[in-house]
């Protein structure tokens, strides 16, 4: 198995640009106003302002911050020889990501040339980091560390653009990151994946592709650790009923796909037994299908079903979806991330399409303008407001908030396979070195592994 | 090995459980009045309440969230090829029966024919699976899955009786739930393990019944996060001081159990060294030990003794109580839940009989009465609590609500059992599939599971 | 393999120090006024004191909950047949020590001799804690149960007297611990290292002293939660706009490190491959080295650095150093705490030193003397100051203050190698069982293991 040494040069290139971005950060970031001691606003030198309520959001914080790092890291741990790549290049790519992050959203919100640096922005580099691994749980096992790393720039660079497109210029609700996030990153990674396809001879499953018992119960701490926390990654951006809806909704509708997930796949298994891949994978789809929509009036009864729905689809998606998608379109997807990220966000999207599109201010209240920011009746802009750019105006009907949430999928989808399909291009050159068929799935490829005789025998066994 | 094939016509029923949970919540939940944004208070309609503080509970409900999921889930992976089951079957009994409880818990909650859900129901129906998971416990490899969902059916509709009669009706103190959660789930599951039980000639452990060395450092992921997340548990239903008090008490009596745990384990093991099983369990016997008296006045030097005796009543009973429980009375406790939930919380029940018999307000305060609700004087009362009902009305002298404290723990002891063994009864119908013995603790029963060279090897020297 | 049977009295010695913890306990403590329902202020009995706001640090506390138990016992299961140990010694020393460290830091507060009892008494008490784990890393393998156990009494007692020193004589600012937590950790445990140094001939890595596949998966439960809480760990001390600057700059310091980790890992290691011991280690570094300068004004782009600097330091200790000093100083560390504590921390100490030495109330304003209290000048002391002891006295300069910083790293480097030598000498008096050479980093030692039979075949391949 050859090493990586070619690649060292490529490292030295990774370390330019961790240099890089320390200058950036040097430049062009500050700690937001309330954080510095002494700061002027209006001319006028003031002391730091006395922050009297502890941080509300770091709990919050926290939550996500164990879905990006232990729960996506120890997901892709399922495979049996792939583990050290899985929960190692998860903390490389992210701990890549996040910096990268701060810097291309806070492009949007930049303050006399700085970017202000506070808590809001590590939950939104957090996020950010979800869709990069998202698309790495596409590509699992078929690329470098190298390849992902340079995705990772690319990636997080449209994906800041895109956001902003979405939220700030087209108003959209998206609270959970279902569009922005689980779609975006879902079909960003596939079309990498596409560009990244093999010849048609070598178009089947991996012999390292599969899992052990052992791999099979350290990818359940990652399942359970997304589960547990789901809710505060649904509910972070948003604050008082609004949240505790957000709550509420992704909670239930979890437990709804959990219990659906574990039906399907024994009705659809073939020793009518349980399938752990739809365990890790499709218990989750309820958090996702929700995500679009959980801070609206869906009525719990309804965050139910839109997990039992997103359920069914989920585990009908990794059984005959994920390989037809193989066979046919020759694109693999190690995780089926389409099945737990795609199809749930396209879900939530067209819920939330219909569900905004039916929102009465009988039923909000205040509340319907803040959760809907375009829906403001022109005569009630502020100051404010009419500096702000939102495409196609302020005052929407409740329809055409429903079109727009519909448009926002549409152009989320198109971008990420757009730019997914440039970035494969790129991983895909020659200057880039590419993995071998036999290098897929084995952290022998880039890591030191400790030499154990059971590796062989069990190998020999699989599948 | 047979598949459980026959029994697809139970996950039918199953997806019809489901079902009607969707419709019963479609008619009979809503959110609470604080999350809705246009409610009638008193024949007025108001705009959605201002909620200013964060969800002050949240963190709590997310710790106790991890324990659920995660702590029990994993703490029952010791067995060493019943990992999937573990943390499978955790996941999709607690994600049934967090639906179910907000249901059962809400029937005496409900206002104007509905259930109100905040996060409170949230964090109720996680602490009401708690006690089916307990029961789960005691029967752990012993069942089917389908076995398992019937039995949730049944012991959250009598834990929610239970827990209304305890704590709303008889105003008992039991605020980390030792007397409702722990000794109610620990001898259910101990009266449907008497039910189950095999006959004469395979009443020993089984060949499957031992853990391996990967899967008893598995198990220390849920030991620890339960560790960790104990003072959590106990401390959630109450505030301020209180809450404080409980968070300290626990903490310490958990680390006097620890400590204890291990001398205790060297002392009596075999070989005069440590015993894991005894380090996976009874090191968490002090939170239950403390769970009905970690809110009072018990000192902390109470606490870390109360810790103590709970360690040593724990590691003797998986020493000599366990086996006795089997070759006697053929009652198999897999993880031994007699031990870290039943008599630690026999012992909180008697030791909370105790501190109430000589609670004074010179001591307490006004707390006296928050405590102890029904110790409030008959001339104190207001028009709300006159409305209140209360079994043996208020104004309870000190001595009676110590008696009322032992009464609690005798009638839940009493409850459980009757329902364990009813319950017990319909698994062990001819209607539901039973596990032969020698499927007994193996996944490959429900499960699709990676074949391995290795497993043929170990499973034939265990033991 | 010899049994611990003769230490069964050693046990026995446990048992009476965990009794005289609880009389300790019983007298000397209490919880703290605002605990208790009804008190005295000034002779008048009053009423418990209102909490309005909920306990703001406890998510703080449970962060760094797991860091202590899940992080450190987890990251120490990387050897591939220590796992028992390292997570459960870790769980008993750290029961041990918390209990211990309360009374310990508790003398330096004592209230009408009594230790008042708060939350922030278990977050101290966990910290401390912390200090045991990181000694215990640098001997892991090489000691029995009952000599860790000795060195917790001893160290415990150590750290405590130093902390008081530091932190409350000479006013030095330390939030995250580096001096007085990471480098007094790490160099205690690198004293009593020395002491109990092997012979010439044995001085190389122990057979047994390696990881395995699945044991190195494991660690990295350990190492991730470890890097997820860090921030919370650096951020626990301090409040408002002060821990918000903590917990921004630990997250990007440890992106930093992270990236920078991988990088110096394939540059240095022997197939131009990633190291899984860099991986686990050197990524957390980054979080040790902004630790005594997270809450000042370093801007974001310092932490980074700090970080990357980090990064680069320990993971050329790892391949250069450590084998070093097992060859030429006969000092073994088995997790190489001089690469993730030491230097990182002697690193962080200097950079305090050079902060504080440029720190101006122009850019810190009023929050000058809150966060370094010695420079207030000595025209505004209080009557409280008056009476507080502040070694060198009020109205440092700002470089007076850079000189403490470095004094203060210099002392207590100096009491942890005396304390540690000290201690080692009783490790290793006659009195105390030592272990031989060939039971080195293995379980079977000390715990009842199951019997398998690949744990003999994997053994005589280990490298």
């Amino acid at each position: 198995m050859s090493s990586l040494g070619s690649s060292v040069c490529g490292y030295v290139l990774l370390l330019l640009v961790q240099i890089v971005l320390i200058i950036v950060f040097g430049f062009f970031t500050n700690y937001s106003k309330e954080l510095l001691p002494i700061n002027t606003i209006n001319g006028t030198t003031v002391e730091e302002m006395e922050e009297e309520t502890p941080l509300a959001k770091y709990p919050h914080f926290q939550d996500i911050h164990v879905m990006i790092f232990i729960g996506f890291g120890f997901l892709m741990t399922f495979l049996k020889r792939y583990g050290f790549s899985a929960t190692g290049l998860n903390l490389l790519v992210a701990a890549l990501a996040i910096q990268w992050a701060i810097v291309m959203r806070g492009c949007y919100v930049m303050e006399g040339g700085k970017i202000p640096l506070s808590l809001d922005n590590l939950i939104g580099a957090d996020i950010a980091a979800a869709a990069v691994l998202i698309s790495m749980g596409a590509l699992l096992g078929r690329t470098t560390p190298m390849q992902l790393l340079v995705m990772t720039i690319f990636e997080i660079a449209i994906f800041a653009a895109n956001e902003f497109l979405q939220v700030d210029l087209m108003r959209i609700a998206d609270v959970g990151g279902s569009i922005t996030v689980h779609a975006f990153g879902a079909y960003f990674g596939l079309a990498v994946s596409f560009v990244l396809r093999p010849n048609k001879e070598n178009c089947k499953t991996g012999p390292m592709e599969c899992s052990s018992y052992s791999s099979d119960i350290t990818a359940m701490i990652g399942t359970v650790f997304l589960w547990i926390f789901w809710p505060s990654f649904n509910s972070a951006l948003v604050d008082g009923a609004e949240q505790e809806r957000a709550i509420i909704n992704t909670y239930l509708s979890l437990a709804g796909a959990t219990v659906t997930t574990y039906i399907m796949s024994v009705m659809v298994s073939h020793e009518k037994k349980f399938d752990m891949v739809h365990v890790q994978n499709s218990t989750l789809a309820g958090g996702v299908a929700v995500g679009s929509i959980c801070n609206l009036l869906i009525h719990p009864f309804g965050a139910i079903l839109v997990g039992v729905i997103a359920g069914v689809i989920s585990v009908l998606g990794y059984r005959f979806l994920t390989p037809a998608m193989l066979s046919k379109l020759r694109i693999s997807d190690t995780c089926g991330v389409n099945n737990l990220h795609g199809m749930p966000a396209l879900l939530s999207a067209v819920f939330s399409g219909i569900y905004a599109s039916v929102a009465t201010s009988e039923a909000y209240g205040n509340s319907l303008t803040s959760i809907f920011p375009a829906m403001k009746p022109n005569t009630t802009l502020t100051e404010e407001d009419m500096h702000e750019m939102v495409i196609g105006g302020y005052g929407r009907s409740a329809a055409m908030q429903g079109a727009y949430q519909l448009l926002a999928i549409l152009l989320t989808v198109v971008i990420a396979i757009m730019g997914g399909l440039c970035t494969g291009l790129v991983l895909k050159s020659p200057t880039m070195r590419q993995l071998e068929q036999d290098e897929h799935h084995k952290d022998d490829v880039c890591w030191e592994t400790p030499v154990e005789l059971e590796t062989t025998v069990t190998t020999s066994l699989c599948q």
